[in-house]
């Protein structure tokens, strides 16, 4: 008989498939192995320290390919781990003392771990890389098979209790048919990635997903927020069919004549053509992060124009946002002098950075920009991340203007773009009056935006509940910006992970929004969604939204349309 | 030649002294000092520890007393280094090794401090904690004078790089003219220890402090934000005159006849006294941490109740306005699951946790609070902090109503307080009609709201530009406060730093708060302000700042009525 199982589903889509667990931190018990001599033990122990090496490389590299550079970084802590004096000191010691390298590596893993652990502060996480790298030796030493997520067999759907960012980013969607986990949110960045890679997932089901066996019939229908485990032969056939994509290259309005913009968010060149194959009109946030970390010195002005040329030569009728370099104290950038921050995400990131920033990056940056709209054959637009003040905003614009001035002078050819500001802050939404009559357009950048409105980090499992943008507050500062927005003469977009919601899509096409971006994987449904709406009955469901009391109400509101 | 010096002065109060620099890292280079024998080296390590063990239990005691026990904690990670065995058996084999205990503790404490460092994370914290017991230990070990801060002969001017909260707890009112500080701002906690103590204070004032000579003549003129060497005659008789505090013991209206309630914030029983002496109408904001930090067990309902009755018995005409428990993860409360969280101030804190309480905490301190609305002179009013959403608030009212119940039910004396919430995340100024509608008062913490409407943690120098109530996106979340509680019959008062601001009571009273709380020394000159205001021109005011654009606009527009 079969069996459903609720969860969180983070993406449009649903597979088939057999199941396989995945449990990284699984081994013998070290302390139960018999120890050979000690030169054997220490090969033993080299040996594996090769193998992780080589393994955590090849990870690296297939993360920093398919996700960015930053992802990727986390490899490089666990590799310095793998080669830290006092660690391997300690692992050789206990061989010495006549223990199996298990055991040896064990122990003095252990042992830092312990110290980590006792100091608490961020050492929780360093202690949580250092446990999986010690998994990691103990799977290789005790010859245990190694999952490679890359190459799982067709139709595998993936279970386990959590998957990393960089766990998800090793998936290959033409093979998995789908995963679920008993953690995580639809924000969490693997449910990001895995709508970014298209592959359906179901988060958060806790622990009732510890119940499916190996192997068994597992139909992840991610739709419908669901994991369900010997599918009957209805729902088979209703998961196992190909989703029905009926892509729209052309852009749609709704069923009574508006227009809706409907564009890609993405961070790399090699995301173009997925986003052009899923039918998006143009790009709505362009990332420019990739370009800048895990490395060691910025990217110069030449290989920007080059990057920021190619994303508009993709979209030649289309418009492409680039939101300006986004980094702060917890992103890892070398040649940076960021500071670590007791909460980074109210610290000294995006504008605040680029304005302060001793270096010329911001300015390298927007010379780019300015070339790179001259020359590609797209409608360029940029905009400036987490401004909260009318001060940084003017700012900003001066730079421009006088980047505008340096190439006019030095006859460089050049473009002014469309000039823009992501509402991410409160602030942002409580001033949109003033920041949309000196900008050209306005865009929402939802994942902020309810982290902030609500005082609840979005990583922050125990405070989920609260970061979701149906929070009627939530709805009511999107209100304010697109009127205010609208109220000035600008166009108003999103960005953040609401717009790619099918469900929200009446919401927000009532609450205004002229233009919604996603992962390109969503722009088919929403784009449907889309030509079905009456902009008289959106606007209808907005107002009744805005005056809801709780998140309960709005899905109420919801559900009765759908 | 009197020269002056720009700061940001943290009181309204003035103190001209002696200066006296504040140098708690320095001592002599410790591989200078000629070692004897490993016995005698051993013996000096032993008793500088025994020392430094001394002094830090009187800090600790001292700081518990005066400011709280929260802020006394701190003191117990510097007894742990004191006593880690890694970093004492490193002192002694370096002893052993034939260096002398100097040198023992500067390779030992070192070779921690580096290690904390090289592994990232919050652990710069730590390395700080380990660097101060360092120095700490050099300076007692190089027969280095103490700086009893407690002790400063009376007519002091204490300089210092920096002041720790706890370094200002020990500050003695009576005997300090005032303080100065190369950096902090106006919202740092030493800065609220020097308002809740009435110290005179200027911080921020840059690298152009150092250049002031130890003994030289200072004048710390915190009303104008300066610090003045060498001032002249006319300035001297302004700043040594004993300040006029023209205590107003009645309730205070406007020129024009309205009614502004002015209390006190406060976070002690000891606090009551001070609040009541200059004049407070009642307490705005009653803290209740401090019952419950640094103790093994929660206080059971008895010790609340007596706590509670005892500030409505020191207010029997006025208002006592309890916060329930507003802890989070970085908070140390042993009884209490926190863990650690990488953004504490976006994380499960206030009423979030209290509500998730497993225990009985919410319940316990409800139920105290109950019992003595009953039992107090005063009228008790109770508000719940950090609330974001309905769910959140109505969960709250109803935890009371089941209490009001049993307490009914088992013919305890009892009676429901003014129930209210703190409007501090921006969801609650958005949803403020309807909070308002179903409790009896708003009150605003502009601390945090400010934090979050900006985005800009508070603790964060690189970004204290931003955390200013002045900016104009703060003042329209207050306005849309005030304006939902009015229009729902419920009134509204202010407990952030904001209140306590002279120079801001106009606008505060044209935005129609209620009533103004505040450290206690500022009360004074809040109800002086109150007096002379005209609500019309003060609606005025608040219209002109509400339609600025920039904090400078803001400025302008308070100093032209001032």
């Amino acid at each position: 008989m079969s069996e459903t199982l609720d969860g969180v589903g983070v993406t449009p889509l649903s597979g088939l498939g057999n199941a396989r667990w995945y449990r990284p931190g699984e081994h013998p018990d070290p302390e139960d192995v018999t120890a050979a001599d000690p030169e054997t033990e220490r090969e033993r122990f080299d040996e594996a320290r090769a193998t992780a090496r080589e393994e955590l490389e090849t990870e690296r590299e297939r993360t920093a390919e398919r996700v960015g550079e930053e992802e990727a970084a986390v490899f490089d802590a666990h590799l310095q781990f793998l080669d830290d004096p006092q660690i391997t000191d300690g692992v050789e010691d206990a061989i010495d003392d006549g223990a199996a390298a298990e055991a040896g590596v064990a122990r003095s893993f252990d042992a830092a771990i312990e110290q980590f652990e006792g100091m608490e502060g961020m050492m929780a996480e360093r202690a949580d890389d250092m446990r999986d790298i010690r998994d990691r030796l103990l799977r290789i030493l005790s010859g245990g098979e190694r999952i490679d997520l890359a190459e799982l067999p067709e139709g595998t759907v993936l279970l386990a209790e959590r998957l990393t960012p960089s766990d998800t980013a090793q998936l290959d969607p033409e093979r998995v048919a789908g995963f679920a986990t008993m953690t995580g949110g639809r924000t969490s960045h693997a449910a990001i990635f895995a709508r970014s890679l298209g592959i359906p997932a179901v988060v958060g089901v806790g622990d009732a997903l510890a119940e499916i066996e190996e192997g068994a019939d597992v139909a992840v229908d991610a739709e419908n927020d669901a994991v369900i485990v010997d599918p009957d032969e209805e729902t088979r056939e209703r998961v196992a069919t190909e989703r029905e994509v009926d892509v729209r290259a052309e852009r749609v309005e709704t069923a009574d004549g508006r227009e809706v913009e409907v564009a890609a968010n993405l961070g790399t060149s090699a995301e173009l053509e997925g986003a052009d194959a899923q039918g998006a009109d143009g790009v709505g946030l362009y990332r420019t992060e990739f370009l800048f970390l895990d490395r060691e010195s910025p990217p110069d002005e030449d290989e920007q124009v080059e990057t920021y040329a190619e994303a508009l030569d993709a979209f030649p009728e289309g418009r492409v946002v680039v939101r300006t370099l986004d980094v702060g104290g917890d992103k890892p950038v070398p040649y940076l002098d960021l500071p670590e921050e007791e909460n980074p995400f109210l610290g000294n990131r995006g504008i605040r950075r680029s304005l302060g920033d001793d270096g010329d990056l911001f300015e390298t940056q927007l010379r780019a920009l300015l070339r790179a709209a001259a020359e590609g054959a797209g409608t360029l637009s940029v905009m400036f991340p987490l401004v909260a003040t009318v001060e940084e905003l003017d700012a900003a614009l001066e730079r421009v203007d006088e980047i505008a001035s340096d190439l006019d002078e030095a006859g460089v050819d050049y473009a002014v773009p469309e000039l823009g500001v992501m509402v991410e802050t409160p602030a942002a939404a409580l001033m949109a009056d003033e920041f949309a009559a000196r900008v050209d357009f306005l865009s929402i950048g939802t994942n902020d935006l309810a982290q902030y409105v609500m005082a609840a980090a979005r990583e922050n499992d125990a405070v989920a509940h609260l970061h979701d943008p149906r929070h009627p507050p939530v709805l009511r500062a999107i209100d304010r910006a697109v009127e205010a927005a609208h109220d000035n003469d600008a166009w108003i977009g999103m960005c953040g992970e609401m717009a790619g919601d099918p469900e929200l899509t009446e919401l927000l096409v009532g609450l205004g929004l002229d233009e919604l971006s996603m992962s390109a994987v969503t722009i088919p449904d929403v784009k449907a969604q889309v030509e079905e709406i009456d902009t008289a009955d959106a606007r209808d469901v907005a107002d009744r939204a805005l005056a809801a009391s709780t998140k309960g109400d709005v899905r109420r509101i919801l559900d009765q349309e759908s």
